[in-house]
């Protein structure tokens, strides 16, 4: 499977207000500025980036059209009103050619409640189940042997892919993927110790998932125990991620594979964490936090910093002491060096 | 969605002996006697937490009929024969509320084999698979999209949510509760290394799933090689954990998010293992041990100890090494500065 | 459940050239030489364990018809031409015996597009999804709910079990075994941060996965950005893996249970990663290198090196610095004590 434009068709995509140059490479990718190559379209989303446009090697460049610079050779300049919008376009594109649209309605496999609210515009996909109450909103696409529990609800133009579980009463705001097999809404790890045993305590809260939102392959958020578990507005989480009950993740957070959040803690916007990171329960980590992969953090996070490590510490600290951690064995020789010269009798 | 009860409707549920006190505020919420607010339920479970008591800020307080100190303002005391057993009655209204019993019966698009029996009181939810031979008890409730494999054996009373998955031959006992996307019966992870490939073990026992276990959402349990996998009663596992073949997961043990059990393992009644621990094949891990979140376990732990950190050490002595390590840049120049008066010629 | 085998059942189901002693034992269990017991089968598979025969307990030995030893007592030794082939014949008996091959056929409840390919040979079980212009190979078998996507391709003698998602355009090639609930070619975790936003770049490559290779149950393996994503032959992953996007695994790697890999890593063949191991992005692993469980890895790898920790280190490094490590407190008195033989001033 590929994908490819001609610069013909870029053209007509992007609907440029200027063109500079020319490339005779077919697009097949896209990349950074400072990363794109040869065959690959790059565009200057953010002006900060504008000094790196003279030197990229991609074969078309999405520009604004104030941009004054000239193409190399074999280079063609696209210059637009917005070139982020121009590369939404362009993705957009790309996207139907290998999702087309699914028609909308509803599959004659699939089992829909009583009382459930299906938009006209809505595809329900082969064997999905949404019980009784459940809302899906306009365009929304349940591709196949979804299901969405009694009184969830979706909004508009999401997309659950195979196997995607909403559980009761969960909701899911507008333009919210959920890729194969997530679960929203298992209950939270909740007991109290009683008697010997750990007796349930019962998880009635529910999940709320702000719009724009994208979570991984088999991730799985649980429901809180009276009131909402939130994932903000535009934040994407990678596969196989865990989310306990009561955690309130912030806006435009970026949460990499398999990473571990417990519960009660809130992520400040714009926080990333890297893979198989955990974090401890009921803590705070601040906006724009940067937590390194499989790094485990038990204590609150300020804001902006950049902890890393298993015990988390801060980054340039774990890096100081990992240099001495390994001049150990000298360091126990300069020891017994200077008690030799130095003998405590 | 929110649950809430008055007081007089806590007193309807729980019919107390006798009742002291009042308050104005309706109950949305459960919490232990230390963390309970207002607004909020809680009880004494155990006698060892009668000093709480009196310094508890929850509205309504459940405690038995031979407790005599008086409630604060606003406060209600309910004194019952049993104060756990009140709790679970108000729990179940909860979940009754929230989760309402489903008709028996099995759902017209489910697919059951020849041979399977399912009890008259059991509910087999839409597009349910239920393979030949297998056995489905009474009052248990496969939600949807559930699949029990050939043979497989489910007791009384327990709960399959959608998408999980029971392979041939395993074994529930009686309320076991199983979160959406668990897969029971997977095949034990085992090859023998033959001429250059790893050629497969046939994996040929069973999973064994006593009474009253509880596991999270997407986590997964391995068949054993040729005899039994088996978690113990009473123990909750939360979302994606993996347990491996041939494992023996005590009674009551609770295993935090992300933890995985390697091949062989046995864990002890009431371990406790942190989120992401992982605990190496073949060990025994002693009854009521605690392995901290994130811990790397790779040799036997007696019981009682407590393991912290990867690699895993006694958890106060990796307290005071992460002190010290923490030190190394001032040991460092502690060494030089010795190095400097005492020149080695 | 118990699979069983008399000495007469195994020698007529391997047909040795040459049979010495003779047992009394019933086998229930096959093991390595070195471990197997009583009641067991084991076998010489390498010429470099054969000294270990003499000394094995196992029941009855599979061996080449050139091996010239004596049985012990109680024990039966059966020479064929090759007893690796002994063993897969006996394997593939128990199999057979355990999961009986399913009726070749269309099940009645599945849902297969327009122009799909399903081959007479194959089985497609119930409630399965099969979209348009997807292939299915001679016997291969989709258990129950599994979703295969649009133009999605699966070779011969694959087996995709309950609840396996192939997603649109991915490749499985030949005796491919997928475990309940694998995701092969969910969307790769790539977004381009625009105007403080997360914007997704579409994953419009695929995941090809070779001959021969078993996926544990609930790992998920991401499509790549606009090429693929592959899996070599012979490879064996363990449950709730992660594989990021444009990875490349080679051949007979063995990934045990949580591992996760970043984007565009490459591993070598014969790797071999411990559980919980995370490898960085953009990275090599040279063949025949080994990771330990929960090792952290940012670093390329010299191919047969072996990596432990977290941060990895080599690990004979790693054991030294460890125990060094643990005589910090040791080491912190001895300066004191040096300092105070040798004051400053």
């Amino acid at each position: 499977m590929q994908v490819s434009f001609t610069p013909a068709e870029l053209q007509a995509i992007t609907q440029p207000k200027q063109v500079r140059g020319a490339t005779t490479e077919t697009v097949c990718g896209i990349g950074a500025l400072g990363t794109a190559g040869p065959g690959e379209l790059s565009f200057l989303g953010n002006p900060k980036y504008r000094s790196e446009v003279a030197a990229t090697r991609a074969s078309v460049v999405l520009l604004p059209v104030d941009y004054d610079g000239q193409p190399q050779p074999n280079q063609l300049f696209l210059l637009v009103d917005n070139p982020s919008v121009g590369l939404a376009r362009i993705c957009s594109r790309i996207e139907q050619l290998l999702w087309p649209k699914p028609a909308p309605g509803i599959h004659p496999s699939a089992q829909v409640g009583k009382g459930a609210q299906v938009a006209a515009t809505a595809t329900v996909g082969p064997l999905c189940v949404v019980e009784e109450g459940a809302v899906v909103g306009e365009r929304t696409h349940l591709q196949a042997q979804v299901f969405v529990g009694r009184g969830a609800q979706i909004g508009d133009d999401c997309w659950l892919m195979p196997g995607v579980i909403l559980a009761a009463e969960c909701v899911l705001k507008n333009r919210v993927r959920l890729q194969p097999g997530v679960v929203v809404g298992s209950d939270g790890f909740g007991y109290e110790f009683i008697a010997g045993r750990h007796e349930k305590v019962p998880q009635v809260g529910i999940v709320l998932i702000e719009d724009d939102v994208e979570i991984g392959a088999n991730s799985t958020l649980d429901r809180a125990r009276f009131s909402r578990t939130v994932v903000g507005e535009g934040t994407k989480i990678d596969n196989l991620v865990q989310i306990a009950h009561n955690c309130t993740i912030g806006r435009h957070v970026i949460l990499c594979g398999q990473v571990g959040i417990s519960g009660s803690t809130t992520l400040g916007d714009y926080t990333v964490l890297g893979g198989q990171a955990g974090i401890g329960g009921h803590l705070s980590i601040g906006a724009k936090a940067k937590i390194g992969g499989q790094s485990k953090v038990t204590f609150d996070v300020e804001p902006g910093a950049y902890i890393n490590g298993s015990p988390g510490i801060p980054y340039m600290l774990g890096q100081r002491l990992e240099v001495l951690h390994r001049k150990l064995p000298e360091l126990f020789k300069r020891v017994d060096t200077l008690e030799k010269l130095l003998p405590k009798s």
